[in-house]
């Protein structure tokens, strides 16, 4: 591409570098923030440096916080004997947004893959046990994505907290998702769907 | 999105205003960015702002420029007695990539569109009439994009530049293009392609 500014070629190279944005949607991008007011270019950019300087992760659960303890962790209307281990924050916000969970987390920052060269020591796996041992905590939910690394994490993660007496260590139920029709769900599903299969409880009320 | 971070929530926000970004595909970018080393994202910031503070409008053809007048008004070897109409700044690059332009450029900033108020003065129009008028010009060729608006600002131009002797008013040409086969060609381009149909001039040869 022939932009003739070198200027606005290293604003596409940076902007390229996100993941999924090529060269050519750069430019796009770029071409519409050169359209705005400087102020408004001045606030943009300063968004992604303020975020560095301002956010921490959560001492207690490794969450994205602005403060040294996050809201989830401080909030002292949530159950602090539930711990949910998610591999992610993103994790966090899709189970949050459920509103089927009010205790606490802990965020693993990844799965333990040997092919990536990455082992239990780079995850936040010894602060998960401290913080079981040390606090009160009566189970632990076990929800890392199904996979080859999830299931090993999760194993590796149930040998380590099983040595401890009194903790419940639960994962997610797998099954068939609601609304999906049997005849299109995977084997594999289906199987475990069947396996584990519930007390009927009554009709589930259509959600709009 | 529950992202408990007023910084992230900010630099989400500011990602989302640029076109075709949505909230969360902001949030997985700006995860990305929160990744990275402080200084990475400084870069990041900083191009943006860079950009802002030295990119200029060529004074001759509107172009982005580093300096008062672009690269290719500057250049002694093109020819200045051309003078190639065009919407956008992305329209210069489309044509400068094809390596068969050696004229200059004249850059409109948009078409005359009623309906979104824009009319011939919001445009750099009247700086195209100094220029053809002051300097040596013989051919103008009109390369907005087809549609209503683009036909309407082209008949606009052809009044206004007809009206001095001894230029040239051309239109890129429309047709069939290169590879298409004809059954599949919308019917008004094949129309076209055959009342404006030239000499044959041999093979054209492909290009790899």
């Amino acid at each position: 591409m022939n932009i003739h500014s070198k200027y606005i070629e290293n604003a596409v190279e940076q902007l390229s570098t996100l993941p999924g944005i090529g060269k050519k949607s750069a430019l796009r991008l770029v071409l519409n923030l050169l359209n705005r007011d400087k102020g408004e270019v001045e606030a943009f950019s300063n968004a992604f440096i303020e975020m560095m300087e301002n956010v921490k992760s959560c001492a207690l659960c490794h969450n994205i916080s602005d403060n040294e303890v996050c809201g989830i962790c401080s909030n002292p209307s949530r159950d602090s004997g539930i711990v949910c281990v998610v591999e992610d924050i993103r994790d966090i916000m899709a189970i949050e947004n459920t509103e089927s969970f009010k205790g606490l987390y802990h965020v693993l920052g990844g799965v333990i893959s040997p092919i990536d060269g990455i082992g239990p020591s780079d995850l936040n796996i010894s602060s998960l046990i401290d913080r079981v041992q040390s606090e009160n905590t009566k189970e632990v939910i076990l929800a890392l994505n199904s996979g080859m690394e999830g299931d090993t994490t999760n194993f590796y993660l149930y040998r380590k907290l099983s040595e401890f007496d009194g903790i419940k260590i639960t994962s997610l139920s797998r099954g068939v998702a609601i609304g999906t029709e049997l005849q299109y769900a995977d084997e594999l599903t289906l199987g475990k769907s069947i396996e584990n299969r519930a007390e009927f409880k009554g009709i589930i009320e259509p959600r709009f």
